[in-house]
């Protein structure tokens, strides 16, 4: 067989791995927590169901294809808790180190684009890229108060720190904003997060 | 909240039921079966993986689109494993009740665009749709190759049955029907298919 399409089919086996990396979000049927690829999945759909919230130069299909392959990072480097202190220490780090594992995989040229794409994901600075961070953390916090908001509750998040997280949705979806200080309210209400 | 954001959000919670219907296809870990939500994840990167394989005229963006949609009426219609005979025969009709149910959600014109992208991708008739087509039916044959071929040997399926089912890859993806046939061939050498 062609070695270029070899490569390729051997980094989407690899990509299977993301059905295995577990993160805190639950599913809203409360059963488990969700994996990387439902994650990567759901915020691709929920970036074209939006769409119209988006600011006139996001391109959307781009900011999809970023939303398909920001995590890939995190077979080799692990999910890591969005409030965990500890974790975002060395997160850079480590998943500098497993992109470089990871890209090299693939034909120079394809690594250097996937690899592209999730830098300018985590830089969070283009229109595309802001709009796709938006909906990365709109997704789990959805998902996080309508199952009771454990993920906050259980490690004593503040109403400040979930503001402080959802910070993206007021630049890249800002119509959502009020709906996510709502939902921050209503959360503080019923106990998911504290007020200080 | 505005009424249409509203919509939209009760339509992306109704999604997360994608995370909980299982196919036949077994993670490559042998772990468990794949669920909708990460196979529609996993079928979209390869899509963009495998780009260079689609014929001029296939928009890989418009093809991603309707890759993440494609089975979202399963929520409702449940999964039809690929060779089940009967299943098919109802197929049409149970997918139809559940597309009017699930776009009925979602606002006039977003509905008649998500429901679009669903009627071409099931129509396989547009280049885009016959390369998404091609991947549709690829990301579940190598699951089922690497495990050993589980949901074909406990179904005695044959070389020829697997050849017609992947006949999609050979015009959507003609670079990759080289591997495709000597997979099955090595699947019918393995056990895994019968060869008639």
């Amino acid at each position: 067989m062609n070695e270029i399409i070899r490569q390729q089919l051997d980094f989407l086996t690899e990509l299977d791995k993301m059905k295995q990396i577990f993160r805190r979000t639950p599913l809203i049927d409360g059963s488990r927590r969700e994996n990387d690829a439902e994650h990567s999945w759901h915020l691709a759909v929920m970036l074209m169901v939006l769409k119209d919230y988006a600011a006139p130069d996001v391109d959307i299909n781009h900011a999809i294809q970023m939303a398909l392959v920001h995590d890939l990072v995190e077979i080799y480097a692990g999910d890591t808790y969005a409030y965990d202190e500890k974790g975002y220490e060395d997160k850079l780090s480590r998943e500098t180190a497993a992109a470089e594992k990871l890209y090299a995989m693939l034909p120079h040229q394809q690594s250097k684009q996937f690899r592209a794409l999730w830098e300018e994901f985590d830089a969070c600075e283009t229109p595309s890229s802001l709009y796709a961070n938006a909906g990365d953390r709109l997704q789990p916090f959805i998902n996080n108060y309508l199952t009771g908001g454990e993920p906050w509750s259980s490690n004593n998040i503040t109403k400040s720190q979930a503001l402080k997280r959802q910070e993206p949705v007021k630049h890249g979806m800002p119509a959502l904003w009020e709906y996510v200080q709502n939902t921050i309210n209503d959360a503080v209400a019923k106990g998911m997060l504290v007020d200080e």
